[in-house]
């Protein structure tokens, strides 16, 4: 007791003497969805069932192959794989790009631990502390956090519910460009809005790009995940091959999101030579997960077809209830599994935080990602949240249930209030 | 091949627009032992037997318990874990670290992507662009991209082969210190060299840091392997409790380096705190090694002794050879499973390719690490090489017998030229 009574005086004599974190620890964001979490927990230690529309983790089984790839796998000692990944993981992973249609060489290829890593060699590989990356927003939280990590500044361009979130104008983008503006980073189709950007959109950023020397960082995560349109990957813009950089995950794709393995690709070989520099210095990514990885890489094309049906199901089931509530707008999300919907509230984050504490309905509630964690400009997505659709039909309609009692019994608190 | 040959001229064009990668990618060094890898193939392409002395990959077997655990696993959905790691992994590490006598409660544990990204997070949470980090020299090199990929400045103290690269004096570190400087590293017991700092030096060390207000990183992934003294924590300097990162990692303990787990450990509320949010942004550590690590933590106490044993002998038979060649000199390291080499030779980058490139001994030659690359200050290491003693005696010894033939014909060519 005595001696945690001195540790904890030290600390705080130490601390006064200026023993402090960094700067950049300080300015790192929170995750703007794990603090709902104590609600969360607190909410279901009283006995309250929550539907999880909050997190992108998908309900979807992750195929077995995967798991069996592992069991059968005999070694003696388990090694660093190569630091780009296993090389017949990277063929095979080549092999996959050209079934949908993106022509590249397992050379161009740098398995990464997760996407999370891929952004992170983009980033640093291609800008320094205090260069400029554009991000419509709203946008994936974790992007942020990777920048400020870095040291470069996120100069965000505001795309609108209203049209969708469609890719704002050129002009738009041109306003903020500056002589420190070295990439933009979109996600296609879009985390947190879903939406597709179509092949004028995607000719549009390669205007940009090509006129402003810019790199395009292209998160295709979702690229299977299309219910409105085909996909158009930043790999397929004839001229940019110096320019694109395709960020990748198995982790949605094939519900694995546990095994940590993305993929950082580009045709630039200064970037790659450089990213490849970043990748020795960690050594190498997970090794069970390479193993099962390899197997997905052959489950046959039709593999997507159920999941996708499954997908676009639960979409057409969430926008439509949303839009039935009154003051409730949801444009359609072209891709993902994800719908940003504006509700008829103050202030997202308190509603979220309220939905947990001091709702429910039949003995249940529902978590959302408030939509303030994913605009950076001060002020936005406050009457907006992200419903990520991974729970099943019954679920969603359960969860639409739910909240449509919750806006009518917000409403009357605040007036109340 | 006319579009090829576009796409190469718009490379070019925008090249000379300034697409450029940034200085950061540009100053990454590059791995030091790989650079002889194309050596190596081109030998191993001739049919030449390379004894690898040159990486840190050991060849003791991963115990079969962690592929069983990982066999034995059973779930629908491969699903992120916590992002500190799964909780039932956490409380059996804190287990683990009480019977090697170091008192740390789970919730002060963030398992990370291998040692790196714990290495990755301290150096981010505790120091800004700019800041100065001390290191001990030789030193792990990969510590030094981590700090050039968080702009941090890396000041190196000189350890000196005469007296087996033992701490440098407490006015060493003294006179490197400045304003800017936040942290001190050291690996302990050391790679390269083997060193194992006595608790007299740690005591040192906590004078530095409590006088300086510096946080102090102990890498301590060889723990167990310490052959001449007793292994002494830096979570066990009282008076600390605020100072200490532990960096850890499964990898070398129980020969899991391609499962890629390591923690990130402190007491500091702080520092965890600032760290748990670069753990989110990366959303979780590798799903199936955390399996099978939880799993290594039940192994007996005694699991160690055997492999501790083998590592001694190998280390016996390693330094009593090199000190037997003319002109040779190796201390005797304390622990982990290298050795540093004083060689009679003029550059050692040099003659670690000459061995790949122009000698073989019945058709044999060995890979060594050339010193320098695990210097900072220019001009030294070049006599100097590291040896991984991670292959079995017999393997030693005709290394060994490689390594005197190479030294005399070297010794020979270098005259003639």
């Amino acid at each position: 007791m005595l001696q945690k009574f001195l540790s904890e005086e030290q600390g705080h004599i130490t601390i006064n003497n200026m023993l402090t974190i960094s700067d950049r620890g300080q300015n790192m964001p929170a995750s703007p969805i794990r603090k709902l979490v104590p609600y969360a927990e607190a909410a279901k230690a009283k006995g309250t069932h929550i539907y999880h529309l909050n997190i992108g983790q998908p309900d979807i089984e992750t195929p077995p192959v995967m798991m069996e790839a592992i069991r059968n796998a005999h070694f003696k000692v388990l090694e660093y794989s190569h630091s780009a990944g296993n090389e017949s993981y990277r063929k095979k992973m080549a092999a996959y790009y050209k079934r949908v249609n993106i022509d590249i060489d397992y050379n161009q290829i740098i398995i990464t631990t997760g996407a999370s890593e891929a952004i992170f060699f983009g980033i640093m590989c291609c800008l320094d502390a205090g260069d400029e990356i554009i991000m419509p927003e709203p946008f994936y939280a974790n992007y942020y956090g990777f920048a400020i990590a870095a040291n470069v500044v996120v100069k965000p361009i505001t795309s609108h519910i209203e049209n969708s979130f469609a890719l704002p104008s050129m002009e738009a983008f041109e306003n903020a460009i500056t002589p420190k503006t070295k990439a933009i980073l979109i996600c296609n189709p879009n985390n947190p809005t879903g939406y597709l950007y179509s092949k004028e959109e995607m000719e549009t950023l390669k205007s940009i790009c090509l006129k402003h020397n810019l790199f395009l960082f292209s998160d295709e995560a979702y690229r299977e995940f299309c219910y409105s349109g085909k996909h158009f990957s930043a790999m397929n813009l004839t001229g940019m091959e110096e320019h694109v950089i395709l960020l990748d995950s198995i982790s949605k794709r094939y519900s694995a999101c546990g095994a940590r393995l993305g993929a950082f690709i580009t045709r630039n070989q200064q970037v790659l030579d450089a990213a490849m520099k970043f990748a020795q210095a960690r050594l190498s990514p997970p090794g069970f997960g390479q193993i099962g990885a390899e197997a997905l890489m052959d489950l046959p094309e039709n593999y997507f077809d159920a999941i996708k049906n499954e997908y676009q199901k639960r979409r057409d089931t969430l926008v439509s209830r949303l839009n039935k509530m009154p003051g409730v707008f949801c444009p359609n999300p072209g891709g993902a599994f994800y719908a940003m919907a504006k509700l008829p509230i103050d202030n997202a984050d308190k509603f979220c935080q309220w939905l947990l504490e001091s709702f429910s309905y039949n003995n249940k509630t529902l978590m959302l990602a408030p939509g303030s964690g994913f605009y950076e400009t001060t002020g936005l997505g406050h009457q907006e949240v992200r419903l990520a659709y991974v729970l099943n039909e019954d679920d969603i309609n359960s969860a639409m249930d739910c909240l449509e009692k919750a806006l009518e019994e917000y409403s009357k608190q605040v007036t109340l209030s």
